[in-house]
């Protein structure tokens, strides 16, 4: 991987999960699938778009205790299977967010007994915005989500 | 074009050029064109960087009047002859800029007599950003830079 991390501003962490990438990337990028994992339960997904594509709308509402939060995003670059980053520095149309605050990249791998080799990094404007993240609860939640997926993609299979 | 401009955020003008749009294209993506049109004259481009793809670095180096001027960049999207947006917002990995400002959209047409229909559009976060642009001379920076490029295209055809 040539993607360079900076201590300062990126948050990341790698699992491996016992399920193949191929559902591991079905789960991130078919709308029916994101409200089973994608925030930490008993937080909900009320409503995701996806447009899967560089540029494409990647959007999703939340349910979190009775508040409605809307999340417009994009895809930056989808290599199926394998990278996955989207943010909310734009919306569709490339139309700049005033205060971007994140841009995820999902990196998935092979491990040889068929599970997946999932990295998440959260790349940040300044440090400012690193530390919020991580004090938001980035390791627990993000955590989270990828156990509720685990979970979720294990019952896919059967 | 579904692209829904919002005034109060984004700058744009629409030229017609005597020069077929491969081109225009040529122009804006070989590294060794860029110094010939890519900033008004008497400042200069010393140095261009230029990874042709989604995510790939588009990085300018200018001379403003002895004093060095670096803009690291990446392409968002790259549609041969059609389209390019790129922007400051992002380095390459998909680094995030502290302070972005300002994400630029070319679009080219053909035009029924064999030039171009050229259009520029800058997104901006916010309505102080597009004044700041719009202050800082973008109609006639944008304009001069039209003008150098079709003199300059011009002369790669002869």
């Amino acid at each position: 991987m040539t993607l360079e991390l900076d201590p300062a501003t990126d948050l990341s962490f790698t699992r491996t999960l016992a399920v193949p990438r191929r559902l591991v990337w079905e789960c991130w990028t078919v709308p029916k699938h994101i409200p089973h994992f994608f925030i930490p339960a008993p937080h909900k997904v009320t409503s995701v778009e996806i447009d899967l594509r560089v540029g494409g709308r990647f959007n999703t509402t939340f349910d979190v205790e009775g508040n409605t939060m809307e999340n417009p995003g994009v895809y930056l670059e989808v290599v199926p299977e394998e990278k996955l980053v989207f943010t909310d520095a734009y919306s569709e149309g490339w139309k700049p967010a005033a205060e971007p605050f994140m841009t995820a990249i999902l990196l998935l791998a092979d491990t040889p007994d068929g599970g997946t080799s999932y990295t998440a990094i959260a790349r940040h404007r300044n440090p400012e915005s690193r530390k919020t993240h991580e004090e938001m609860g980035f390791f627990d939640g993000w955590g989270t989500v990828v156990t509720q997926l685990e979970a979720y993609a294990k019952g896919i299979v059967a």
